[in-house]
């Protein structure tokens, strides 16, 4: 069995926002040297997401739209508990809940196993910093 | 190690519902001869959603309601900027991420590792077409 | 390939909580002489949920607020048809599916390859009796 691992920096400008990683996971793929395996791809921050889904800009509003409804952006001390800590984004780690902290995905052929419109995103619900992704493949 | 790999083919004939495939699975597994390792099932549309839960009618008309409820079916381009671009699914989207994309099952000694009611269900937010699921196995 | 799997026991009190189960799965990893690949930990069962999240008492107590507004307990037959098979659950089912069933975690250099804050969670909608969490891991 082989085993690759490779941490990929994101830097969200603002708040929130997505990141297509597709390109970057198909990299480390390729220097993986694994044909055949499983590549999982999460996020090594609690605020932060790792979701498949399509590559459309009205789509990534709808999601931040829908997101800000089911858990707003709140940062005193009143709505969320956590935001007593000295914290502003307890809502990140809802939002986070929902969109999912990581994938696995299929490694055959040499290549991500994907149907028609699978496209890897990075959410960031608490930006404006470094943050890191971590891409791990085993397999042979 | 060993990998086996297959595509599972699903129509569901309305818009929406949820096909218990743990029989296909276990099939797969069974086809494999993999005895210890990990499944990947997932979706390989980003419309659709694999997850495990139980094998209840009531609860399935219960995730139904909850599902429109928490992200309305609205073809119309007012309330989804997805649905300016010609889709009218974007709310098909939203609610394959609150039910997920995929699900890891553990292989031991040739079965799929599971609690007493632990079922693998497709679900369906976008229907009436032919769509995949794909089953990879890895272990030996 | 080497794999390993335990089963870890869980008795929640009350209906709902959350607990830290991170050293436990710690303890399986050391146990497991693994020190490259990739852990699953998932809930066996279909009203509780496995998860990575921070460890702060006032986040869990904002997940119960929020996951009970999404999917309020209503053990009454008129809410959930779930209900009307003689559970009263219904709700434990879909907090479940927001919170998630499993997480993958990759285990590098014998270790959880985890970010600064992450902590793995078995989170329980439906207690007040024992129940299981499964940990597999294989690799190398």
């Amino acid at each position: 069995m082989k085993s690759y691992r490779k941490e990929l920096w994101v830097n969200v400008p603002s708040r929130r926002g997505f990141v297509n990683i597709t390109r970057e996971v198909e990299r480390c793929l390729a220097e993986s040297g694994i044909t055949e395996g499983l590549a999982l791809v999460n996020a090594m921050h609690i605020t932060a997401s790792v979701f498949i889904n399509d590559n459309e800009s009205g789509l990534h509003a709808d999601y931040e739209a829908w997101l800000e409804a089911l858990a707003p952006f709140d940062a005193s001390p009143q709505r969320y508990a956590h935001n007593r800590t000295g914290e502003d984004n307890a809502d990140a780690h809802m939002k986070r809940q929902i969109m999912g902290r990581e994938v696995v995905v299929a490694v055959t052929d040499g290549k991500l196993d994907f149907g028609p419109w699978e496209q890897i995103f990075y959410g960031e619900f608490d930006g404006r910093r470094r943050k890191r992704v971590l891409v791990k493949i085993i397999g042979e």
